[in-house]
């Protein structure tokens, strides 16, 4: 089917920036501004924080005081072109709009990635509504249309992702890097043979199974399993793995025990009841 | 509770780029390019495509086809720094992880974002698993430990969301803008009153009911509602939404239904049979 220019536009380009390393400047010290320090650690970056220390967020202050290897605070306003120097991305929350106009025009003329927050001609970039869970990150946009219903949807999607995910994709990760130990090389045969058992790995065992991965079993999957061309079972690499696994597979399936089997009684004592007023018990 | 700096780590900064407008240099017309251009025309940037004609994906002949307003095609491979000029960001999917490693080079010294697929260490940014329906957009990243259960994290987040989001987006993003238009402003007391008031609609009105706002709701809405400081329930705007609008909006209580009901059934007829079974019925 040809693709329809129409529906081929209104939207953002989703991305998952790399900061590593990397020097974000925050300007401001409020509430949007931790929530910013948040986001931007997670992201493993050095912050440098130009805030007056008058007006500082409770949650900010707690940032500066426990992270100071990572955040170095400046108690004052944004000074100029010298504070742009050596910074990777910069993201302002202040209320002087005049301010944030100039630094917005400064890392664009430096060609530095800058978000504002509440002027959306100022961005390069948007930020959305968003659920963390260890390396699990989601995130919903609704191309500044509407910040509630991007987070009426986020409530939606946190509760179908299960509880294990996180560690499940932590284990899956160290698998990856174990099989890449063992089988190096960037691009070719051996990187797509890779990746096709890594994707059978994730298709065979649930999520709850992968979460269980510990040392052992994953010698065992490459050993037994890679080494021979094979994708084994969990149960072939630990018995536990069977009789525990499968309980917190599913939400689905718990969440329609408890309201099934309130029906089966209710249907149950209905019956019950009208039975045994219509036909009394014969004691003989 | 202080900042754990633990957990503070090990992630990605999810963003919505913005790029209206804009102009992306894709390298590469493979099955991943294809990808590319179709992400890349959703948030209505230009495109300049560099690739060899032979070879093109289907689907990548098919975008140069049908949107040849939006993309410029060089039937070429790349030419080294001329072809980055005035250019805003650079995908490229090519096989050639030397030729890669050079452009990613080139983009880094003029300081243009880039994303070389693949090979992560050459990357400034990743892309995730995604979700799209009209302005509503997901991304479900794993930190690149895991694509597979990115995706079978989607699958389960797509369950979830409702049939009328991308609708209801729509029109609440209408009425933001006339509720502007009504009552500018950037900051203040007044912005703050607006966002409240926007807020206060989209708690009160479900999604089912929100995505069938017309200009004439929209209107009343704005008149006898926001003008007289008040928040207009679905019913006073528009009798016809009173009925329509429950049905599609919780996917909770129609799964939970049927299997209610065969539960109760099943509880009816066990025991019956059993009562039955132990006291026949007396006829007189």
């Amino acid at each position: 089917m040809a693709p329809n220019p129409q529906t081929l536009s209104g939207g953002s380009l989703l991305l998952a920036w790399q900061l590593k390393g990397k020097r974000v400047l925050i300007i401001g010290g409020g509430d949007v501004a931790s929530g910013r320090i948040e986001s931007v650690l997670v992201a493993d970056a050095l912050i440098t924080l130009i805030a007056p220390r008058r007006g500082l967020h409770p949650l900010t202050k707690k940032f500066i005081d426990n992270c100071s290897d990572r955040i170095t605070y400046r108690d004052r306003g944004f000074a100029g072109v010298s504070d742009l120097q050596k910074i990777d991305m910069v993201l302002t929350a202040i209320d002087n709009v005049d301010k944030s106009r100039e630094i917005s025009q400064l890392c664009r003329e430096m060609k530095i990635p800058v978000n504002v927050a509440d002027i959306p001609a100022l961005c390069d970039f948007y930020f959305g509504s968003q659920i963390r869970s260890g390396p699990l990150q989601v995130m919903i946009s609704t191309n500044g249309q509407s910040p509630k219903l991007a987070n009426i949807i986020r409530k939606k999607i946190e509760t179908v992702i299960p509880e294990c995910a996180a560690e499940a994709i932590e284990k899956v990760g160290e698998l990856r890097s174990k099989l890449r130990e063992r089988a190096p090389g960037v691009g070719g045969d051996l990187s797509k043979q890779r990746m096709r058992w890594m994707v059978d790995i994730c298709s065979s065992w649930d999520m709850e199974e992968l979460s269980q991965l510990d040392h052992e079993m994953m010698t065992k999957l490459l050993e037994d399993g890679w080494e021979k061309n094979k994708v084994l079972r969990p149960e072939e690499v630990s018995p536990s793995l069977k009789i525990e696994g499968k309980n917190g597979g599913s939400p689905k399936v718990s969440s329609l025990v408890l309201p099934a089997a309130v029906s089966f009684v209710a249907g149950a004592a209905c019956t019950a009841a009208f039975l045994l007023l219509h036909n009394p018990v014969v004691r003989k």
